[in-house]
């Protein structure tokens, strides 16, 4: 371990990760947060929310490519999407790329992310924000669900960790995930990252149970992102298409082709190797 | 992050993990390495060599099915197999799993780190050292290749990181590969462990050339691996049965249940999911 | 920094201090604490309570005869001594090198504590337990001098620190000072350690205004020890004899020779320097 | 320990100590070593170089006093004064305190340092970069003694750790400090910070006997420096006057009255009282 500056981010309840700091273009304390963007040692440059590094240069790919890609290709036609959090503008990248996207909401509570996100993390947004299909709405993700007018083909929560602070367990919970049922169109499809199953295993269980209670089908899958210090779940909760029935290698990679979106990490193979290895 | 005793084990060049100690059961330098055995949080038991947890209670089963299971499905009749390294006796474990085998040698440099793990580690060699099948020789395992008069079906490198220390360093060369050869049988295969293609992509690239410019047929794959705190890679080399086409999950399984083979984690999904999620 | 087996410790609200571990003798979960006792880098053999060094094989004579001799000059006739807490042996130690002592009292909360060190710190105590003039007591602090029957010339508080946990932090109080003063002959002496007055100034003013509040003379001084990665503060106070007045270099080092005491760091010199470095 | 960006600074051999980042104003590398200037807990603005804090806001003036007013005072007229190191500006402003001083060259080998701490640490140099009596030169400390063709009356050493890097190590040899005596005046005095007698006791004993072999008169005293986590040595080497013998303490606070000194930190009883504690 080398000496200077570091970032220190939690894994598990008794283990954490010290990663050397190169560079660091921002600390600041928001309404909500500590903000800091840094370039750091083996992952290059980071988006670190409260001490949780939550995207980063190296990696962030793998990890918004495995929460967009399913649910997206799952419904056949996902013209409106609503993202809650993603202040990076990442998650908002990958819905726009596919074409048959008319509307892209993007709802985060934290405006001064998507200021340092905007201009500090140029590579993970792509100037998605500027896409005509997408707008950003600075409010409580909550209480804009409870209040919102309108229904969504497709619904991501693409949230801090249920367990790293306060910002997001209301958005964990069954109460939540009725809301947002009631915001989705017949056939929609829901998806959240729910931290680690490996080293959060109450809280998981709780979630995939919450989101079973809601909905009849779901999906539930998890990846290794190397700057997280571990393999992220995600569960996905569907009204009407079955995921285990759809989400084949070939269709994928059709759905794919066909909406025009070019991947790195996700592909027909990927994805249903993913759902086969499980969660573990 | 606690106070108190911690473990802080390498994970990237400028990347680390610190983990909370519950209690601490053996600190030894032996002839080569540091030895620790020691209750942790979020991992229970571990043996950790010179600052790197090589095996944890709750996950060391993902590790030694994953590296041991795939080469012996491989080979329709691993009779006769070769462990270098894996002191603490769950490679051998898994191996002595397969009731066709009839011979397994296991070579060790460090006596320290087996007497240790036969103390310590009861759960995880689960008294294999025992099995009338099972040999352990203490020597060092570059010398004890060179100079062995025998073919093995199968030989198994449970070896230390590439680059986490010098003690296994000669033991990941195209030259030591071209030995481990020369001592299979014609259709032998062998497999071995290669610390993080993520973080180390130079070193594990070297690794996969080598076995490749040896062997007709390889396979690589990577497993998650918690309290490594990063996906470990795994590369095996085959004289004549191409792991793409033998390991596909009917197989798999078929072979397993033959052989009597019950396993946590492994299994002909997982496995078939392993090699198409492939090393990223 | 190394990898490997750690101590970390706190220092102050926002900083911490990470030792190399060599060796682990102990790690035990008592009723009250968590206790280590370790053969680190730079400090040798340390006593951990609760992830904060105690004392270290290079530097405990520092912190013991700083907390021990001052209160023991000041009184002319030191023959009835208690210590609170102490549970290593070391203050009992230097109280008894005084050969006017007749009877000394060590009142330690936590048998294990007590144990631990007969066993494993041998160089600390120096079997000062077995001296006929000494006896142990196993029992609280606050509960032990309220319901005492006899009056002591010294009370030395060799507590954890105020603000590192919570088992001390009753003894550390305005209404703890005057049940002291109670149990002190007439020209009776006190003294605590009182942690970093630095790194918490708000508990040591605390500390400082309360032992002021019940005593006419007080004295504060402060010594650097090493393995507590800051000076460490001491606050006396005394019923007749002003330590300004009295602790003067050569009355200093009169009285301890006149009572046989050979030491290692303290000296008439040295504690009248303490005295004028003052706190900072 | 909190999660979050960290400054890692090591200490001793084995040990290092992490502190809490709240801002950091920069992170560059220079052409000679890693400069970091950041807020951190505890200590409020830190200049840190190659992860060692060189000076925190809430104690650079007990280093920068207890580095330059013993020497200045033992000095009866220093009307010359060449600084070697002291990038922050805060050596210089101590020095100009003195209204007897006429010249002050500050020589810095790393002109980013200086100008860094320019534009972050004004409350460290205040300004005294633009005192008509001072000049500042960026060059190689050990060239510009060998070459310049004037004597001072005061030479101070404010440099990086002799064992921290490589860069000031050639300015802790006798062979340097020989050069330094001959750009001395007949009566001139020069002094060193030293590092950590504690913890690198082989190194400092070095310096010692260095100074002490060119030097007829030599001083040693330590500080505790709560940023460093440990007490800063100090070592003077005097052509004529006697420290032990001047540095009285009713002389300092004449000396320092006369010349309109005004300090927070050292003053007469201080000064003596840190030649009477000595190096431990």
């Amino acid at each position: 371990m080398e000496l200077g500056l570091m970032v220190i981010q939690g894994i598990g309840r008794g283990s954490s990760m010290v990663i050397k700091v190169r560079k660091v273009h921002v600390v600041r304390r928001s309404r909500y947060q500590e903000i800091v963007v840094a370039d750091v040692e083996d992952f290059g440059r980071c988006l670190v929310l409260d001490g949780y590094i939550q995207s980063s240069e190296v990696d962030e790919h793998i990890y918004h490519e495995s929460l967009v890609h399913p649910a997206m290709v799952l419904h056949p036609n996902p013209s409106k999407v609503l993202i809650i959090g993603g202040g990076e503008g990442a998650t908002l990248r990958e819905v726009l790329k596919h074409n048959i996207v008319r509307k892209a909401v993007m709802v985060d509570i934290d405006e001064d992310v998507v200021k340092v996100s905007r201009e500090y993390l140029q590579s993970f947004h792509q100037n998605s924000f500027n896409d005509p299909r997408a707008s950003v709405v600075i409010a409580d993700g909550f209480k804009y669900i409870s209040e919102v007018n309108e229904v969504f083909d497709i619904i991501i929560l693409d949230l801090t960790d249920p367990y790293s602070s306060d910002i997001a367990s209301a958005l964990y919970t069954e109460s939540f995930y009725r809301m947002v049922y009631s915001k989705l169109s017949d056939d929609g499809v829901m998806v959240t990252q729910a931290g680690s199953a490996f080293f959060y295993r109450d809280v998981y269980d709780r979630v995939v149970q919450a989101v079973k209670n809601v909905y009849p089908y779901y999906l539930e899958y998890q990846v290794w992102i190397p700057s997280f210090g571990y393999a992220c779940n995600f569960v996905l909760g569907s009204k009407k298409y079955n995921p285990y029935e759809y989400l084949k290698s070939s269709y994928v990679d059709k759905v794919l082709r066909e909406r025009g979106v070019s991947t790195k990490f996700i592909n027909g193979v990927r994805l249903e190797a993913l759902i086969n290895l499980g969660v573990y």
